[in-house]
């Protein structure tokens, strides 16, 4: 390897953020601030360099499990692979490899469960991305190359608290929060309160979890109660720098916009919005960063598109104008998930009723008061259909979308090239259209690191679950 | 203006085409050949520079009309435009200024009639797309400007015809061939023989028709009755670059992949991949151009989106897998245009039976013999429905489309920003996001044009039809 020179990395993963999802919340925010036709330019806009090719070793669709291996590894694998090969073989990461080889610091910020498919795949492995239990402890150090993460921001409490504590999703009766602490001197955060007190001379290593599960929708967060993503960036960022600055090694960094996914699954175009703004707002501050810490790039893909997100839908039976109407989309007020969650507890507690349904799901968390019979109709006998709660919240993102003649094609993924931005240091280099395993492959050249000593390490110690 | 140095433009323009367009043609194609995981790279994926916006004036969905003006004149319109500014007052075109300014030689060839949308804005000024017998006109020299278009290849020879004349698409009795051979000297070819006898010293101005209405879709043609895209490329690249070899001006020629709209109106997925595939073809045969006369640039991208094609669809009712199946599509043999002409014939002979729909068109044409009652039902139940062909045409394509998974949202078109790719010289000044007029405007840049000029000249001779 080749003499290490300081730089930083900050690779962010806008999960499920496809070409019709930069389109549609551009266009949408330009229609809002009153500036239809000169749209207004989102930071992305500012510095797209090409696209990325996301198929996996198992499908043409890729998930965000094998989508991050991609860009973790620099190899294609298998839908459901958590940083392992089609053969379920550990690979080194470049999180590790940075940390182990260039003696970086070492960071991740996310919405969801930090234990979720993006962020496990640079800091585990494991064959199945829903083993998230043993993700976590891997993540804090359990595992054959000990700790290579220094901080982690994001949600999924949860899977760190025995499944004696209310609220756990652990199998085991492991209290991960005190057993990091002692093994690996980790410090734990969880509330608004610890995470406003934290100044970039924060101890690492260092766990904030503001969230039991994921971090809410930005459309529902209340700010007293979790920091948004651009909040948590902006304080890691401080953090890894100061950490970093009296030493000859940068810092890898990882950001996900965790949720533009999770809103495309339930096909629910504000909750998207919102969290694309809050992407946006990210990016805006990353490169603000960069303006003062020149060493450094910022890469931004995505892993694969969520949704099947067309900006034009047919609803009239005849030839269809080329048009879509913004205007119902300003009207709603909660994600389609809140507020099914709210009708399903309204059930629980038997104050089911359509009154209820219609005044206070439709009329004030959608915004509509157009709902027709047959529609009301559909709602209400979900009750009996025992499908998932998620099958009710895409029939009430649905009435949104068929009035703002916005289009999905599924609950899934699919296939369309995602966009790829870069900024800063040597961003020029990765103008084009490449195979997302071309991205892990710019970050082990860009910091000339070594996967193979670390898949190497991983198997020599015998020590991995699989 | 600046002295003029000897420069080439090659505009092509995919209508229609949109970021998941490339994505469906290169995995199916991968799949066909045998190389599903190491995908093939597609002509057009190794000079991908950015992305365009589309948006008109008057929509934040554009129509090709307002969408080629803008790349013809650089400015937004409304839909339904042909070269005209909001107010319907004509604006100079980039075709029109290299020829009156730059004395270049000016070309367009095209899968559509020459009279439609996208070849109109770069060579007719008029408020309604639809007035193509005026276009047709305009095209021929019969304009304030005179003759400004050299070389024309495509279909749309019904425009040009007597309404005496069998197949004629013209309101009046003008047989604008002769016309134009009297008035302007055009020699006009209209079979693939005359096609082929057509070499580099092929006489100027030259009008080849090879189709009464659009040409063939690739997936349809009989080669022996109409030359392919490329082929037509080609012939116009070697008899441009002849005339213009002992000149020091150079030639704008203006190539446009019509027809993977249209594809994307019926929602057909194989009509489109092969149009995609003929597109690529002729890229890369103007790249090959391009690398024996440096001095030229390539530039393409979309005009919109057709069809809201994303590639990946929900068929069950439980959450979707993450893939799609190529094999489905394989077995398609004609456009669903086709077919359903091949019906609507066989209703008008009395010869419609269920047989013949089961056998004939679904069998042979789309490959399928497992289509359900219900599906069967369907089509059946089009006759008494009184909606357009195109309507039955739809129907013929879901099938297909249902089975391999591929999904669509509109018969019309969608706003997701479109790719922009670009080769040889100054190619790299296309980099980045822009607005679908950044096109024009770079053009009227790199070739140090006038369109003030042109828009003045248009208007002082107030000679122009509105």
């Amino acid at each position: 390897m080749a003499k290490p020179v300081k730089r930083n990395v900050i690779m962010m993963v806008s999960d499920g953020f496809g070409p019709a999802s930069e389109t549609f919340a551009r266009q949408y925010h330009s229609w809002k601030e009153g500036s239809p036709v000169n749209s207004i330019v989102f930071p992305l806009d500012k510095i797209l360099v090409g696209q990325s090719r996301t198929q996996s070793s198992s499908s043409l669709i890729t998930d965000s499990a094998a989508g991050a291996t991609a860009f973790a590894c620099g190899i294609k694998t298998f839908n459901g692979a958590i940083a392992v090969n089609p053969d379920k073989i550990p690979c080194g990461t470049v999180l590790e490899s940075a940390k182990i080889h260039r003696h970086m610091k070492t960071g991740m910020v996310v919405k969801s469960r930090i234990t979720h498919a993006t962020p496990a795949a640079f800091s585990a492995h494991i064959g199945w991305r829903d083993w998230e239990n043993a993700i976590a402890e891997q993540q804090l150090g359990y595992s054959p190359l000990g700790r290579t993460v220094d901080l982690m921001f994001g949600g999924g409490l949860c899977q760190f608290k025995s499944n004696k504590t209310e609220g756990s999703c652990r199998q085991d009766d492991k209290d991960l929060v005190q057993q990091a602490k002692f093994d690996f001197d980790w410090d734990t955060k969880t509330t608004r309160k610890e995470f406003d007190q934290l100044d970039e001379n924060a101890k690492l290593p260092l766990l904030g979890l503001f969230a039991n599960q994921h971090m809410n929708y930005a459309i529902d967060n209340d700010p007293s109660i979790e920091p948004s993503l651009d909040e948590m960036t902006e304080k890691a960022l401080s953090i890894l720098k100061k950490s970093s600055q009296n030493s000859k090694h940068g810092f890898f960094l990882m950001v996900e916009g965790s949720r533009i996914d999770m809103a495309g699954h339930i096909n629910d175009p504000m909750a998207m919005y919102h969290e694309i703004l809050e992407y946006q707002q990210t990016i805006k501050a990353v490169m603000k960063f960069i303006d003062q810490n020149p060493d450094t790039i910022l890469i931004s893909t995505s892993d694969h598109e969520t949704g099947g997100l067309t900006v034009g839908r047919q609803v009239t039976k005849g030839y269809p104008r080329y048009e879509w109407d913004p205007e119902p989309l300003s009207r709603v007020k909660n994600s389609s998930e809140v507020l099914s969650w709210m009708w399903a507890k309204a059930i629980q507690d038997e104050t089911d009723t359509k009154e209820y349904l219609l005044d206070t799901i439709i009329g004030q968390g959608l915004g509509l008061t157009d709902v027709s019979k047959l529609e009301l109709a559909r709602l209400w006998s979900w009750k009996n259909s025992r499908t998932d709660i998620e099958f009710f919240a895409i029939m009430l993102s649905d009435l949104v979308s068929r009035r703002a003649q916005i289009g999905w094609t599924t609950m899934g993924h699919t296939a369309v090239d995602v966009n790829l931005y870069a900024y800063g240091h040597q961003a020029e280099l990765l103008r084009g259209s490449y195979e997302n395993t071309d991205i892990g492959s710019f970050i082990v050249d860009y910091l000339k690191l070594d996967l193979d000593d670390i898949t190497k390490r991983l198997l020599d110690l015998k020590a991995l679950r699989s």
